[in-house]
């Protein structure tokens, strides 16, 4: 299986560089029958694209969608759905020395060493651009698990730097941190508005949960739900750790306080995120992560050129100063196909009856209510 | 594919439940000529078994190894390797209430949901047992990295519960806790002593690294060498969290600090635990991972039956208190799968030249000399 | 994807050598709850096993199977299901000339240019033994097939070198050749016995088909049906010929005789051979497949040994001299695999909905009343 | 894997109906380096392309072929190449009828079957349309090979209809039905010009061969050299039958004949087409098809609607009567994909030393001097 593409029914073929003409995706294996079009996909390209505050890149893209194929009269065919954006503010000249350096924490160096040539304009193929195709490929998964089971995903930043976000409510989300806490929003806007002067970069923790999930989807051992996630995940661009469920805190846990008690009434607490040998157990399921800061900075670093010779590297281009701030629906976007495709998984090998658990909803991993954050 | 095959071009695809007749596994692409026999493979089997100390499961199990194919006149062939493991020492009369009743914390209640059957002898096929034949195809898998290029993976334990472990020196590494600290060996003993009495179980923290791995391995999207590295650890048996060098610390990095320079003499520091948008950097793979505390534990828990009815669950039978006691060797197995896999993919697209990053060898990922923890 | 895996959803990994230890493989994502013991698989080992008349090899091997896993109180569990057949009968010093030469027409020479090593002991890798494999998994295939659909999946031989076998009645197959014709078996048998005298070997024709596959199965661009019964049948050893339907027939057909019209009855013929577009029809599907002579024959023939020099290479070993005698269980095995691929495939994409067509049963390509054979 | 993609590591993932906006692929997988731009592939797109003689269809596509990404500066970066083919002579009023109907030996039966949709307009993702993403895509293939082994791919027909087309001279090949043999081309052109006028279509006969393959591609099992091949070629549209070498002739033949003999100047005959134990031998391949004759015709015939009613369906539209015409640059194509993929397989497993045979170029199975016909 080519490294482009993501899934094993439901898959997503990915292609595009960040200077190139276009970027796009094959979306395979779609059930058919589902109805959609581009405004489907337009909605949750546009919570992701870049340019709509101060605090994220300046490129002006529209990010606009078009359906090639496996569309017909307003519903998927079955047929492969190919998705295209064209690159429309592309400034190639602000990255000629980039050409000839490789900046720090950057794919320039190993993409250098591995091919023997790249496209080193705007980052290339290595940019977060790309992420846009697989937010318009999660479009068409989440809104089939919506409509077929029910399932909403949601995420959301749970830190900027070192700021903790708790979380207050959904309704409060609708910021450009998409941060679920009005009130701390100031605060992230003046620590923002500092790191850009700074010309620094900083990291961040995005969550995110999937609820309606039926009991039984993944596989026990290599094709986890939760490996399965983790890859999904971890091959997010700047994405340097990945939990499910209590993750980390685990360590310290005990077995007795670790395991979720069960109940008629559903589980009594969710440390397991929603997943257990490799399955759903039909919870909330529970995922956090942790971006590091762009590797894009305007500050000085010591580099080397490709002659092997040392170099100062500045970057300036556009470039998001937290690449968390917009990593929020890429995040649901991969939670979504990741589901997808287990759920096409499933029932192949066990048919198309749908199991769902007893349970009570909102359980955070500590047994509080939810929606708090897994950690 | 099959959720049982790991990996792309070198698979391993494994069987077998806890209490049947064997388990095993079928290596397939294994690049021949490679010296191999059983005493190979033997040796890794042998670092992971049970019954080795009182810390863990006092099963008995030889785990002695058969090669079934794929191997003449000691050299591998290029055909499938099998390898065979034969269960002797089963009491299945242990686990003859588990059948009727779901251990909170464990695969017992998906799989059912699932597959509406279930073997539930000793866990059947979500028993960590299988984690057997992950060991014995990555002793072929990094017997031949080491081989053609020189990589060397090691683990150890850095955590046990509360009890942060130092690194000292891969010389105190010779215990039973996989600790590379002599000192802190007592103090890991009698907690471990204090817990099995208490009937509780307990978390722990796995790192494993890789040195010596070329520049450029992995893909650049969704397969990234991390993200396939975060896929191989999460599908390990209770795994909770994966973090590839920094880890979620660097979330409340800069991008001045985390973003690691270069020079002509190699990297100044390694945040990046080795792994640049998804390719190798020719530094340490630093990969570091939390395991939960085992779920079957004698304390009495709530739980239900499979007719949905309240149900009081102590799980007897033989259990590690601390399923991370024995997990180094699996960690370290698992990155050696996924490093051959990504050997002979970047060797298909990019023929086979080897290319090396001059390097500071040791580095942790503060800078600091190596091997503290990537912690 | 490895080489020795036959699937995507229901797979098979196939290990051993002829004169290795044993055979065997390990069947992945079979559904749970399938009714299966070792019996079950035995009756179609034992359909294909050598040494049952004088017209085949003389090698003695019971092909007992063992279930290692994936079977609980008699049924799938839905996880790996491994298979395992001791050899028993080898005599590996008969093959001593062959290690340093190449039997034209054999898989000997691109073995040891691909791999610069290779067991030489029966064939190793390349041996017909293999087969016993795909038989063995091909069985619980065609019992879940059977059960789940009502599908039938029969095969039986059309040709034996020079001589056309007119079908006449399944009743009639029980014979050494799968004939069904009674009234030409002494015809067969005195051609074998001649043929045997001589030291040569003789091709042959196998026909094989499934009756009851619901319409739609397939994929309509690369995994059509029909390309994956080509790829099955063209992976057996030894064919160098598939049809499907009409077959070669069709170059000289007219679109008014070879498409097949379609009433509310039914189809009013079968040239499709029971796929259209890479879908099923609803219809029989029709395989023909042409099988070499074996190329270890007695008689002397011109060859070149390991270090490039000429040879004259005669094998003795125990060889079967028209390997398309034992074919036809094979075939059968084969278009069970493939189709129960896709009807998981189907399942996964469309639902578990089964839609069948009106039909005539038993139509041949031409119309006439099945079953004749396909040409 | 989904089944709209074709290959291993060197994947196809085909898109776009026949009047849809588009129609294109991802190429993935590509070794970096090669120097490739549109017109590279715009010259193997205007040999396939329809309306260039009265023999095929008049619809006029230009077939004009972007590349959106994966080349740089005129040379491949090893990130995945998009290639886009935009549909401009859509007539789709022309298939209203088809809607309602479903044309005897069309796909448009089981596809409706299967997904409930279908787009019928132009036989929407059944067309043969399709194929040009093929061609596109083997052309980056077949260019690759060329450059680093010098493999030289050819096809040409060899049958249409009831009349057989000696092979004579490659140089002859340049006329609409890639015939190599001028001489004959008369005749083909007045049988044509009948058939169009009587409304019929009919079958044909391609034949392509790769000459300077090296020794050992290929996998010794499922994944056969000829088994994937064979996969190819039945999923070209309108295949039902493929032969490797002497094919279906090999049934009549004794061993003794069969098996080409090897002297130290390279094998005396090539019977095998160049493929034994699935592995080439260095020999050319050799492969032939039959095509059958287009579904899509004037005449009339009986069907069925939407509603299980009687229907006549009699088709007009702009189809090609022989498909078989055009086909030769596809199954070109094809080759190439699958030869590209073991290329890429073999050099991962086995390293990046390159083994030929000593040969002598250009035999025919029967052992006369090539280029004649396969058969």
């Amino acid at each position: 299986m080519s490294g482009n593409t993501l899934g094993t029914l439901f898959t997503v073929t990915s292609f595009g560089e960040s200077h190139g003409p276009a970027i796009g995706c094959v979306v395979d294996g779609c059930p058919p029958g589902l109805a959609l079009d581009a405004a489907d996909i337009q909605a949750e390209l546009d919570r992701r694209k870049p340019g709509t505050s101060r605090h994220v890149t300046q490129r002006r893209e529209p990010d606009e969608v078009e359906i090639l194929s496996g569309v017909f009269e307003g519903r998927t065919t079955g047929t492969p759905i190919a998705l295209l954006i064209r690159n429309q503010d592309q400034r190639s000249k602000d990255y000629g020395n980039i050409a000839e350096t490789f900046r720090p924490g950057h794919a320039d160096y190993p993409y250098w060493q591995k091919y023997g040539i790249r496209d080193p304009r705007g980052g290339g193929r290595s940019s977060a651009r790309e992420t846009a195709v697989r937010v318009a490929a999660g479009a068409i998964a989440r809104k089939w698990l919506q409509e077929r089971y029910g399932i909403v995903i949601r995420g959301w930043m749970a830190q900027l730097g070192p700021i903790e976000i708790p979380f207050v409510a959904w309704e409060e989300l609708d910021n450009p941190f998409f941060a679920p806490n009005a009130a701390i929003v100031p605060q992230l806007e003046s620590y923002m508005d500092e790191l850009r002067k700074s010309g620094d970069s900083i990291g961040a923790r995005i969550n995110v949960m999937a609820r309606g999930v039926p009991v039984g989807w993944g596989e026990p051992v290599y094709d986890r739900l939760d490996a399965d996630i983790a890859h999904a995940m971890m091959g997010i661009n700047a994405v340097k750790g990945v939990e499910i469920g209590a993750g980390f805190a685990c360590i310290a846990q005990h077995g007795s306080e670790h395991g979720d008690e069960l109940t008629p009434d559903g589980f009594l607490s969710n440390h397991a995120g929603g997943v257990l040998g490799g399955l759903s157990t039909g919870q909330d399921v529970l995922v956090s992560m942790a971006i590091k800061p762009t590797s894009s900075i305007r500050l000085e670093r010591r580099s080397i050129d490709k002659q092997g010779k040392p170099a100062i590297v500045s970057t300036h281009g556009r470039h998001d100063p937290c690449v968390g701030i917009r990593a929020t629906p890429i995040a649901e976007a991969m939670l979504a196909l990741v589901l997808i495709d287990h759920a096409l998984r499933h029932r192949a090998q066990c048919g198309d009856v749908v199991t769902t658990t007893p349970k009570i909803d909102g359980l955070a991993p500590d047994g509080e209510q939810w929606p708090p954050s897994p950690r």
